[in-house]
């Protein structure tokens, strides 16, 4: 699982940054977070595969989360596509998409609406599940959970070929079956295979003030990543706007046992980004920059 | 009067070419002439002062034309403009720019419908006139003509001091008006003032195919700009989407006798855009391709 940054400026682009949009990348599976204004133009210039994505999850109604979308559905139809495309939104959003189309696109489009009151799955495969979970803004905003299903356990070769265990029943093995031979007996499936890597799991908070309300879903998370729109001297900008400090977003990083947390969404008013890294890196040592055309490892 | 291009592709980006928007400029008040995603991007990129503009022209309702402008508003409002914004557009366009507002912007909105059945004067200053007409597309669609009203007269200051004008007077003289001694004589203007510069005229002919209808308001403008999406050998395409070839785009410059000619609205399928210059220029020579961040002088 991999995150490609395509904006991380908050409110309006500016010193060269786009509004919010990343792409989460699960085994050339690319799931879209957020599209503010020139994410498709972000997406040519990094080598995003558009056709790839066929899910995209918009956090909420602020503009600069939302305003490339059209542009985005727009050209995919100008392009020819036929396979549909989900999109996980606040419900207004459907209106607004609708409103802009002449007429009908030449894939169809799926809307599903976010629940502001309570986490919920939204999304499931065989590998992957989504989840959303409300967070605290001055609009009703959701942050998404990529959590990754159980790996498949690893075989052991050596103990198969021991136990006699014939290869049509290896696939069985790595999803945790017992084997049970021509004489009855059972071997066990932990005698046979190991456990595969850790199941990743990437959380997206996307524009909060830090509140507890969302600390539980987001505990020992892989990578976290947490708007730090402000220094600790804006502090109060920040509370007033339902936004975090740097500061703040490492606290909710290290309160909540993540590996790693990645700071975005910034204010306009820094032209770099230094103080924001090192506020955050003083409470939360692991913490990345998002930083756009960037690609972070979950 | 000059024009500065800001985004010269067709339909979608691509290519690092944006789609259509462009900024005229006399004597630095800005009018932005449709409004493709991606527009606020580029005016920081090309160093336009957002807010030197004060009308907005969106000549259809193409995503392409207009998915930029609620970012652009977004963005004024956010850095807290209070003067009023005026639109020039296609009556739907405004319940599209109203629903994506959570809350009413910094400065007020004044939106102002084109008719695609006739052209007519669309704003007036003391310097300018602006007139839409009807253009030929798949949907309506206006062009704009930009118009400088009659330059003043210019002063022969030896003339004046001959026929003994008193200072005061001389404003008006350069209106035109003649001036009556205290004894009742009467000094002829033309005695006392030589004519100004021939007043400048800009025509933007928006997404068209080739179409008599507007040749006759676009007749001897000094600067001409005409969509010229294709090549000659695609011909067909140009036709059945009511677009233009760089051909056909010369050949109205030609025929409205105009100073110079400028093409644009380049489909994505040209990486380079030798071929339309010179398909273009072997009809009318003084013609200019519109490259992003250069700007025109009319």
């Amino acid at each position: 699982m991999k995150v490609k940054i395509l904006g991380s400026n908050s409110a309006t682009p500016a010193n060269g940054r786009n509004p919010t949009s990343q792409v989460v990348n699960i085994k050339e599976q690319l799931f879209l977070v957020d599209c503010g204004e020139g994410t498709q133009m972000q997406m040519q210039k990094f080598h995003v595969k558009r056709n790839r994505i066929n899910h995209i999850f918009i956090s909420h109604l602020h503009g600069d989360h939302y305003f490339g979308l059209i542009g985005f559905l727009n050209s995919l139809a100008l392009y020819g596509r036929e396979k549909e495309m989900h999109i996980y939104c606040p419900e207004p959003l459907q209106a607004i998409i609708e409103i802009q189309l002449l007429q009908e696109l030449s894939f169809p489009l799926r809307f599903h609406f976010l629940n502001f009151e309570k986490e919920g799955l939204i999304y499931s495969s065989d590998s992957l599940e989504v989840k959303s979970f409300p967070v605290d803004h001055r609009i009703d905003t959701c942050g998404f959970l990529f959590l990754e299903k159980q790996r498949k356990r690893i075989l052991l070769p050596e103990e198969c070929r021991q136990y006699e265990v014939p290869q049509y029943f290896y696939k069985r093995l790595t999803t945790g079956e017992d084997y049970t031979r021509k004489d009855g007996e059972i071997i066990k499936n932990e005698w046979l295979t190991k456990e595969g890597k850790k199941p990743c799991s990437y959380a997206y908070t996307a524009d909060t003030a830090p509140h507890e309300k969302y600390f539980e879903i987001i505990k020992n998370v892989d990578l976290l990543y947490h708007e730090a729109t402000y220094e600790e001297k804006h502090l109060d900008k920040a509370t007033d706007r339902g936004h975090s400090t740097a500061k703040q977003a490492a606290e909710v990083a290290k309160q909540a046992l993540v590996g790693k947390l990645m700071i975005g969404h910034y204010s306009s008013r820094y032209k770099e980004l230094d103080t924001l890294l090192e506020e955050a890196q003083s409470i939360f040592e692991n913490t990345v920059l998002a930083i756009e055309g960037e690609e972070v490892d979950v």
